[in-house]
């Protein structure tokens, strides 16, 4: 993950005005806003919430909160504060994800399993982590070029991706439950109709991927050539409305509508619906994070696997758009949209005409694999795990969701899961070629 | 389970002193106590304990404590307290445990994954269920013919069941966590040496299986006849040194020791010693209630399957008692022995030479199948799936271990597993053919 | 497996009278007999239905026609013939089936997949034990103490067991083939109504097992007392007519009729009716060796498993036999029945009235499991792995099948097989307590 | 699949010198040669051979042999042979492999374990098709415009690609088998050295895909413009010596040189060499289709996967090519190189210097997804689910492979597998960027 070379005081590059610093300050002011953000997101929680793992994909909210503190303490803390102690040297096994590099690490099926630390103690080890950083930023604060805060920008913007990975997680975890509990304390405003129409990109030769001076993961460069046939990509994403005409008509029992993958999932997992639809008096209704509601006509569907998209697509005799389709389509959108932000949605100024929906509403599923820029280098050390090593059978989103946190967003940013992933708000944008 | 007709003011039982009644204000007097040990018991957890399966068998404690109370109220308050409403109507969905007939039930699998109701809820709901229970008792106070006296009965042992699931449990949740949280403050004291002798049982017709007025499960009676031939049943348990001489003796890499299957499972499973056991710093060690401790070498071998039992008595040229040899021997044997209460282990009176070990460390293995007794008769409704419907592939064990309430003991008590069951405290008595 | 003793000259074992020998002339004589039913058995196929095995539990025909040949070769010639060459050494590896102590085996689950040695070089193979044997057995026809001829007596009985699998198991594997081949040229006559009837066993010490100088394997023995409670045997078995009665009255789908492992079986595999009956037109046809016929109403249900039996029984108001109550009821029965033969059934005379069916039409669920007698002593050396290390989790079968060669049955015989087994002819005796 | 349109009666398109045609007069030979030549691929087995399936992705000798005769039945009998009769209508159940739209199909898991019909009975079938269609080609020999003639074209092409899998299904049958036969008589001849060098390609838009009037796979257009950045392309392929370096520096025990996938993939499968290299007297040996045999290091290494083609070139500090370079680099190259044929290797004129082994070594993995080119259209019905349908989670492959049929092999060839297979023949031609 992400260019090691910081970030000049100030940026120019009108991409990403989220994404990056300024000075060390702005950074140490930062890094007490995006710690604190992610605690705030377990207010509605209580302590038995935080424990539980319902499916393979979903960590508990505790292993949220103490692997982020373990990344900034084996990143930052451990290489650059020499005076730094570990709370508790079995932390590192525990709450290591997935890098190698960094040691020994505890199964990833039985982090549901962990009852200690208690939550309690999990707050306790952020402190302690906090307490460190402080005094670290405080040593190099007057040493911009300092190593540390490029990994300290690293580590914020690997947390903000477990703020929306929290959210997701413990949407599935209430939805595991037959007691149905509810996220949000209000239920979220209907979605009025957003008019549809078609933007049209020009064949030629366009560069994609990031460049400039701010912040951006390793997978976003280099900035680079591609090129682009005559397309039109749809000015907003697919409605409950519009899927629910597909499933009506037949969509989940017609094989020719899907990959052969895609049809031997819908029989194996039985799927009629997008994930957290269910059917109740006569009426489709969706498991939303402010608990059970009849589907929203107006609103983006979501929830629903690269298989249902595709197939959603070929019944609508379009496709989805490519990678590159997407970035040229929304490079001059801003990055506004309806985000989940302390306990309720914050719909953005969507009642323009044109493209839109480009950010926070839902990922976007294209039909570009998930691969390697032409040129891509992974950091060295452990932090080249962050990205590059999952370069197989993945498919790229493009957007943001509701769940990402809003500063989170970028026009270059590359997300990515695999056919069947549904718990994430998952949406699908259309696209076709020019007649 | 359970024999429907309630119990006489008086027993004569000698051998079930501790099993039942008399009076109704005894039995009511005896519910506060079993209600009441059942919270002790959770004392040394935190709220975050409560929640999680760590495997298929293990349920968690905060089901444990709802579903004894679901079963009061199930099949206790539901027919006979007219004025009784359900607190939520959810909880019968989600406390069902195995019983067909009381309605649909919430996945086993899914036991773990559910945080809601918490755990101060479940307690609500205990409180709801005995404020309830204390009004029926005290409506139904004079007569001492009400069937549901001898449903409440039923509910007792079975929740004294319970309590000792709570137990194992709990130890397999901790030693999940690589943390290892003891649930004991205190170490179990070492064991003195016991001396080893041959009990014979004579070879003849012997009476087996529960006859009197006091409680017990279906499945121990009838008492009826059955024939044992000529045998010898050790004085005591096989000990940790015994057992880790036999893993020296190559135990667990010699197939000739083991039955096909049990063979098959130690190499599926990677057994090298009884589950709990690990190698630490050149010596074994034990991961106890009270945390890691080196092996003592007096104290009986626990925590083994039927597997190992069977090829450490093979190994040592012995056998396995059968059901009716370990009745007939253990049918003059006090029903005491060392139990875990009140966060400590309470050694029984065991200087004594002799046979002794039947009660209170560990349930012991027998080499007989769990079947019906000849004229077996299993309760009407769904209280009839208590026992019956389990007897095939599974094992019986006799005696207590030291996570049995002591009060539960009973000379004719059938206790079952599967053969590679191992999260139980399981031991070995040896037995073999008279010379 | 096995007496290790031979064998005296005449045998006046009334009760075991296909099962031994006289003179080593007639025990040469007969390997020659065994060895030509086992191709005879092969008649009806051609070379490709050798090759393949449709489920675990099924080896292909050429396994077992080499397999059988491999027993001679590792445990009578290699041993006693000097000059014995093996024709092939890796044949040691892959026709030892589960002989641990006779060196590695291949995979069983492979054993459908090896398409060389072929058919041809498999009976070359069997000619070539063949020709040593005769050696072998001219050159100790006048030692008949020689340890060589127990062991031969031993793979005959290790032969015909083959034969009967060899005969289900390409039953299994026609029936997994669409084309739904027949084995047998002519179907099966239609059996008369058999008078149903109650055979009374009186309460007392019985003695059971083998004793007497005729073969026997090694789980028979030793004969021992045993209680046998007063009950009553069906006169005969479980018709496909009763059966369907019991699929009629919801039968597969009432859960108070089942074992809970029963039950989930049920469910899980979609069992509505015993293996090899499909609904076609109407009506229940059955999978028979000699292809699909209509349900024959008379004759008795066969494959089904334990669990099926089991409840079948439930559901009559009985339960099954216990094995002393069968062995016991079946002592004075005739060794006949109907059995295949060179391609027919042969009826047995059993227009009688009172018990019958004891032999020859279906093995019978016993509701004993498969334990070891008191005192059994397993042979040394590998062969005690015959039958010994099968001891956990097994039901034991009584009489004989139709499938199994008429001269290797006999009435100590203990046949045993899983709970959900249902590839061999099992079938229904019903039991019941004296009023 | 497949191009509708017929094929003008001369091509002028130079790359694809076998693919096509010219007259009915032509094609209908090519039927016969193509035919005979699926049948002379199974000269060296004998009828066991043609059974049995190792693993779900290798189908029966047998079931090749009939389901290329279905297709010929089902997409060019059925519809334009008004007088066809099907020989056995359940053929057409037994032998569809994946059409969903041409009906309901036998469990493909299920192909090896049907003995019936027999091989010969499959030859039977393959007689009365082809009789039936030179009934049609001499009907329609005079209507060159007849859509039956581009059906059969594809039949043939579908067939080819069967000749292929028959191939490598039957290696991989024959190392399943422990007595490890050969398919061909001889051995390979060791390579010679095989100069390295770096083929040049400069950045810019280029044309890749299919253009021109002869035969194609539908999936191989439109022909579309991309954009090709500047890159280097080895010569030739990664020899067996160079694997073997990379072996020896420990390539299978460093996670760091795998992407995650693969890493869990090596883990769980053991993984240590390439398929069908053994470790034999302290060497590396491989089994080929002529046996075992020490590794030949100059030749290219074959049945590697994605995952450890990926590994090696990150360990070679290199990459795999895009799809679009390795087409580009092709587009001059000859299809000639080595084929296995007629029970031999036919090794091509590969002496020269310069880029080689494009064709007919081994197909070549590539880094690019197997995607929709810009503007792919599926063909109509159930032929659009020849291709269309698997196009999520595979890579593409590039050149063929020594089992490919030589005149099967075209310039613009898609073939695809996923990450984790290796029973093709498949190597690693490197690229990496300019410097």
């Amino acid at each position: 993950m992400a260019s090691a070379t910081l970030l000049t005081e100030t940026t120019t590059d009108r991409s990403t005005p989220h994404a990056t610093v300024g000075t060390a300050a702005s950074l140490a002011a930062r890094y007490c806003v995006v710690r604190d953000a992610t605690e705030a997101l377990c207010q509605p929680l209580v302590t038995e919430d935080y424990v539980v793992s319902s499916m393979a994909d979903v960590s508990p909210t505790k292993w949220h909160l103490a692997h982020t503190s373990w990344f900034f303490e084996t990143f930052v803390l451990a290489p650059h504060l020499a005076s730094y102690q570990a709370l508790n040297p079995k932390y590192a096994f525990l709450f290591n994800s997935y890098y190698v590099q960094a040691g020994e690490r505890h199964c990833r099926a039985q982090r549901g399993l962990v009852t200690r630390p208690t939550v309690a103690e999990v707050h306790a080890y952020r402190a302690w982590v906090d307490d460190a950083m402080q005094r670290l930023m405080r040593d190099i604060a007057d040493d911009i070029a300092h190593p540390a805060w490029s990994l300290i920008e690293i580590g914020l913007h690997h947390e903000q991706q477990h703020q929306e990975l929290l959210v997701t997680d413990i949407k599935h975890v209430f939805f595991t439950n037959p007691m149905r509990p509810a996220y949000l304390a209000h239920a979220v405003p209907a979605t009025p109709p957003v008019p549809q129409g078609w933007q049209v990109l020009n064949e030629g030769v366009y560069e994609i991927g990031y460049s400039g001076a701010g912040f951006h993961f390793d997978n976003e460069a280099p900035r680079h050539r591609t090129y682009v046939a005559g397309t039109r990509l749809a000015h907003r994403l697919v409605t409950n409305a519009e899927y629910a005409a597909f499933m009506d008509d037949g969509g989940y029992r017609r094989p020719e509508l899907w990959l052969s993958a895609g049809w031997a999932t819908v029989q194996s997992q039985h799927w009629q619906a997008p994930l957290y639809w269910e059917h109740q008096q006569h009426a489709w209704h969706e498991f939303t994070l402010a608990g059970v509601h009849p589907i929203d006509p107006n609103a983006p569907v979501v929830h629903v696997s690269h298989y249902e998209a595709d197939a959603f697509a070929r019944w609508a005799g379009m496709r989805l758009p490519t990678e590159p389709e997407w970035e040229v389509a929304a490079r001059e959108q801003p990055l506004t949209g309806r985000f989940v932000d302390a306990g309720r949605f914050h719909p953005g100024a969507d009642d323009r005409t044109g493209p839109q929906q480009f950010f926070g509403d839902a990922w976007q599923w294209t039909q570009s694999a998930y691969l390697a820029y032409p040129g891509y280098q992974p950091a060295d050390g452990a932090l080249g795990e962050y990205n590059g090593k999952f370069m197989s059978d993945q498919w790229i989103l493009r957007g943001a969701s509701c769940a990402t946190p809003a500063s989170h967003a970028r026009h270059t940013y590359r997300n990515f899961f695999p056919s069947e992933s549904r718990w994430q708000f998952t949406g699908i944008r259309l696209a076709g070629d020019l007649p």
